[in-house]
């Protein structure tokens, strides 16, 4: 499989994971937000990945912009916005050459203020729920999408710098400021995970809610409900609780732990396109 | 969304319905073919789906080839050949305008030699379980793959002449010597049909079993068989057998009713592209 292909197959199989607690699954939908939707938005977002996979194609931005447009052709919402927003970058440091710590970082690095814009421009297709902008930030926060352009032009910032102003408080965000840590990370677990690759992905993703506050949660219901996530989810990894318990209770109380999920997406991607993972 | 993206994703949504007797849905998978395993297909097949949705593209059987060789890009086997060689002349049909009975018929009796030939390469791609060849069809036999391309050059035979050869024992042949007959009420089915798309998929499935036996259950385990799921399929219908229950045993079984699901596909993609139904 090519690149693109990888990236969308990541997608797919992120989703297809179960119990993936807290988040739409293979068994598990909100009313609204159901398992048809992501697999609509991965058919849309396609065009956008091959974008990103062309080292000689749009810049990083446009592509993830293209693929958000191609992702939103269906009526659940926002389903892979972040998940898109770290596959992208990863996907244009394979096309190059460089799906590393450093070559990712290489990709993320050189953005400019065209990237920067176009990811601004992205904000237009879709409602995403994000952090309040950081001090300073408030004439370029993200909801305003296409409306900032102007505001970051002046300012000269590129994705990057826009990023790197986040990482504080977004999981995505932290990842383009940090050589995509936790996305490695997360290929290595899927790498070193038994049975079938869904089955690596769900148990990945627990891995991960147990290690880190999920910052979507932290951003919609707060710090601490944020960090009850994580002890829950340790719990159910040291076998306390049964995580399709735990998935349940989630879907129920609306706790929606995305940039773990997010995460899975970019490991499945890294694994897939190293090859050290095939379906 | 496009002619390629609503063929990948009726792919996508026919795979995801539930239950399905006797097929691989998002709750049931056999031990060696999984449902990640049509997601693979589904990512694979696009190339050959966009070539298909190309009206000045390459020729139908050509489509059907690529599509066939990107799907059989997972270690599932054959997932969708039956789907794809529904969908890909649906695809072409509706790119070229003609998304009928009639058009979809201009498309399948346009088929020359060489649509013949890239569909007898086809087979080279993946292991298919097909019916013995019609009498006087033994050096045509399929499952010789491009070996038997010369025999078909010297007979001049068209892929329509090659599948109305077939109509006889093979639902999906007979889809194309029969104006997509039962391909185009699936998709009214699932246009009259209630709730999300992949439960309309799930419900029209269960219908289409009811009326007709599967010609890919009798090719594997004789006529008898395939009278006998129609009629537990009607039960199921009837409300008095449980479509889950059913589902399981059908799995258990080793019964996998391929082409209801290959016609529900076709189904997915005619009611996505008219634009009757949506996700």
């Amino acid at each position: 499989m090519n690149v693109a292909e990888c990236a969308q197959l990541a997608l797919l199989l992120e989703v297809a994971g179960t119990p993936k607690p807290g988040n739409v699954d293979r068994c598990r939908e909100y009313p609204d937000l159901r398992f048809e939707h992501f697999l609509a938005g991965a058919v849309g977002a396609r065009p956008g990945l091959e974008a990103a996979a062309d080292p000689d194609g749009p810049c990083v931005g446009e592509s993830f912009e293209r693929a958000v447009a191609g992702m939103s052709q269906q009526s659940g919402g926002n389903t892979q916005f972040g998940a898109l927003l770290l596959v992208v970058p990863l996907a244009r440091a394979a096309a190059a050459g460089g799906l590393s710590p450093s070559g990712a970082s290489a990709v993320a690095e050189a953005t400019t203020v065209d990237d920067a814009a176009a990811f601004y421009r992205a904000f237009d297709h879709v409602d995403v729920s994000v952090a309040e902008p950081p001090e300073g930030w408030g004439p370029l926060d993200v909801r305003q999408g296409s409306d900032a352009v102007a505001e970051l032009r002046d300012r000269g910032l590129s994705l990057y710098d826009v990023m790197a102003a986040s990482a504080g408080r977004d999981g995505v965000a932290r990842e383009w400021a940090g050589g995509f840590e936790r996305s490695f990370r997360a290929a290595e677990l899927i790498e070193d995970g038994d049975g079938p690759v869904t089955d690596r992905a769900a148990d990945t993703y627990l891995e991960l809610l147990a290690e880190e506050p999920d910052t979507f949660v932290a951003i919609q219901h707060g710090e601490a409900a944020a960090r009850s996530v994580v002890g829950r989810a340790r719990s159910a990894l040291d076998g306390d609780l049964d995580p399709d318990a735990l998935a349940d209770d989630l879907v129920e109380e609306g706790v929606n732990p995305g940039t773990t999920a997010d995460l899975t997406a970019a490991g499945l991607f890294v694994a897939l396109a190293r090859g050290t993972v095939s379906v």
